[in-house]
């Protein structure tokens, strides 16, 4: 049994209160009456009521993925988790993290209630994801491994700057949401595999809107929160790499971005590129005899499953989508990962003839694929998923995924829309595509 | 320049987006929102949406201290900071924190927006307080040492407890509740002597109610999410003392709560009860030549102002509230703490003739005091703030602060109120007297 079964246990069955306990429990009550009310004219209960009282202001200002609107808070929560339910967001490898489900939510939600302009929107939105980038490159490497999820961490950071811009905050009240979300970021790696993963994201975004609405408020923190002694870096195991802020001003980090092009795990997005070269180069399917993948070893554990039997376990396995992609199925798409194509002959053929080796001179982002034909001869291709693309071909790819998971009319509006953001109306045509009903 | 003001300033200035940010920040924003769309009937989508428009449902459903009415979790973190403010709220030594101030506002947050009656309010606030204490002692000392603020980490996985029982949550979803609040629970005492402390108490509260509000919608996370690897104990230095556990259900711990009853810092509460002693058994002050006050060094460097000037310098100092114990101040009110009592002749006479010695044979809960009478003699008295103290007598000081903070009438009726409030309309009275509005 966990420790949360049993409070779990504790907390949801009767309890048997004697006189003591309902003594004492009132004895708490009354002094907590006592001392809130006594502090309810204090400088902090001002600014947290007035944040409090600013968020009930708009209680249906802000609208959620699938329809309904909310408060700010609340939608930024929802719309972080949901954009990061299908794990096919974005991905910054200086950072660490996925950017855009943390920053944008907080954006759109704080946009939204303040009646931004799509201008001021996109401005918030480029500060936040550089901000969220530059914190997750000062807490590096050790930050991650010692269980820390960045998304939901430097992401707060950068969800606080993009909330704190659309509020205008000036220099001094944005440091200051910045170091309350110093004492309010959080996210563990442990929650991988279940809906703590998208919902770090989530809260990631909410803790951003609050501690900007708080500093808006007036709310104060200790300027020194996220390196000082005893700061967010020193407790959370931050490699504190201050070259991070360098640039900060002069260059942009955030456009290094990774965006995925397949509907499955990272691991063996490297290894799809690559076969996607041979196939655009014209290669058939039929033709192949055997395939040689090449990978770091580190993702043998991670997305090697031989003989997938179910849509899931298609989306960690070399061999099944090694054959999909020779095979010319989108990987883009979602539906493609499905018990049907783990069953289908050719594909189930052409799988079987597919060997995964690991090769520790290759970098986890690389991979590296032979094709021996039934002729005999022999094609390689190699990708490495850190290699520049053109914004064209991104653009490209963009769009084709975007077709393959809304459909050609939903994926054109939204092109059309986020086209004209910065137009008239622009922001309340995203709104309004973003608010199409949940089926 | 600190990094949160360099990222502030960088945040809060205009920014020179050329073509390729711009353009970057598109590719983002729509490949965010095509994975957004193309998630959103996804389980944690509709559970995180879910959530949100139950918040919704009751916009202005749950009372702030000070007046005003919010969400559910807007009026938690508001509360939870309010009453934190003071910094005059009760001390679990065990849990290494405040559990109130976390605690009761999610309760009563949930409990007016979801209609509970008082006696389900009490039931609930009883389970969440045993849940803090005991996650408080789990986690230990290492974990406070290091940084963490047991208020607000603690404190969040009980007030999701009490929020969960008041949704009345079985097992598995209170279950779950905890292990989304593991993902969540922050706070820093970095953070202290800023407003970030109080806010600690807030994030915590706020973290309860939307965990157990997510656990209500479904929302699933990891069982060991607590103490697994890279669970919130091992990734929080966490003593993992499973020994904390051991009587759950059985006995309670949250009943060995400490109040405060002097309105300055807790470092000087064990010498002030020790010269109540003395005052009480008749000693006048203006027979007194001289005190020796011996206390645990560490306080030296914490309340040991000699010469106060102001009322804040006053809290913590050992010589002048002694000599206010003795020439009869209530140290139990907050507005004797001012810069004349600071100045009053007697007084300074009297603080001039205390010694404060450390002796590290006492603990820090510990004090001795030896008062001189001109006369010669001595009178010697000890406290140790750990010692039990009678529930009646418990009472007496209770109603004697909150006389002190809020006035005879005022106090009289919030002790009416909560010993009513498993009765008829008990907490509505309760939520009646926490909206009385600021001054």
């Amino acid at each position: 049994m966990t420790i949360a079964q049993n409070l779990g246990a504790f907390a949801a069955s009767p309890i048997d209160a004697d006189e003591r306990i309902e003594r004492f429990v009132r004895f708490s009550l009354f002094d907590w009456a006592t001392v809130g009310l006594a502090g309810r004219n204090e400088p902090v209960s001002r600014a947290a009521r007035e944040m409090a009282m600013s968020a009930a202001a708009s209680p249906d200002g802000a609208t959620l993925l699938g329809g309904g609107q909310v408060t700010a808070s609340a939608a930024a929560l929802a719309n972080g988790a949901t954009s990061h339910a299908l794990d096919y967001d974005d991905t910054h490898f200086g950072h660490i993290g996925h950017p855009s489900v943390a920053i944008v939510p907080a954006t759109l939600a704080m946009a939204e209630t303040r009646k931004a302009d799509g201008k001021i929107f996109l401005d918030a939105l480029s500060v936040g994801l550089e901000t969220a980038c530059r914190i997750g490159a000062w807490l590096g490497r050790s930050h991650y491994e010692v269980g820390f999820h960045q998304t939901g961490t430097s992401g707060a950071f950068g969800a606080a700057a993009a909330a704190g811009r659309i509020l205008r905050l000036d220099e001094d009240r944005m440091m200051q949401a910045l170091c309350l979300t110093a004492t309010r970021a959080a996210g563990l790696k442990s929650q991988f595999g279940t809906m703590g993963k998208p919902l770090n994201a989530g809260f990631a975004a909410e803790v951003g809107v609050t501690c900007a609405l708080l500093a808006e408020a007036g709310a104060q923190s200790t300027p020194d929160a996220i390196e000082g002694p005893q700061g967010f870096g020193p407790t959370h195991a931050g490699v504190a790499d201050d070259a991070a802020f360098d640039t900060l001003g002069r260059e942009w980090l955030f456009p290094g971005i990774s965006y995925k092009f397949h509907a499955c795990c990272h691991g063996l997005h490297a290894m799809l590129e690559a076969a996607r070269s041979l196939t655009i180069e014209g290669l058939n399917a039929s033709d192949v005899e055997a395939v040689a993948i090449r990978t770091h070893p580190r993702w043998l554990a991670v997305c090697n499953q031989p003989e997938p039997q179910t849509g899931l376990q298609a989306k960690f396995s070399y061999r099944l989508t090694a054959a999909m992609a020779l095979a010319g199925i989108d990987t883009a798409a979602l539906d493609v990962y499905n018990d049907e194509t783990c069953a289908r002959a050719d594909l189930v053929a052409l799988r079987d003839r597919v060997t995964v080796i690991p090769d520790d001179a290759l970098s986890d982002t690389e991979a590296h694929l032979t094709v021996t034909m039934k002729a005999g001869e022999q094609q390689t291709a190699h990708h490495d998923i850190l290699s520049k693309t053109e914004p064209d071909a991104i653009e490209r790819r963009l769009r084709h995924k975007s077709s393959a998971l809304l459909g050609d009319r939903d994926a054109s509006d939204l092109w059309e829309t986020v086209a004209k953001i910065d137009g008239p109306n622009g922001l309340s045509a995203l709104i309004g595509q973003i608010g199409m009903s949940a089926s």
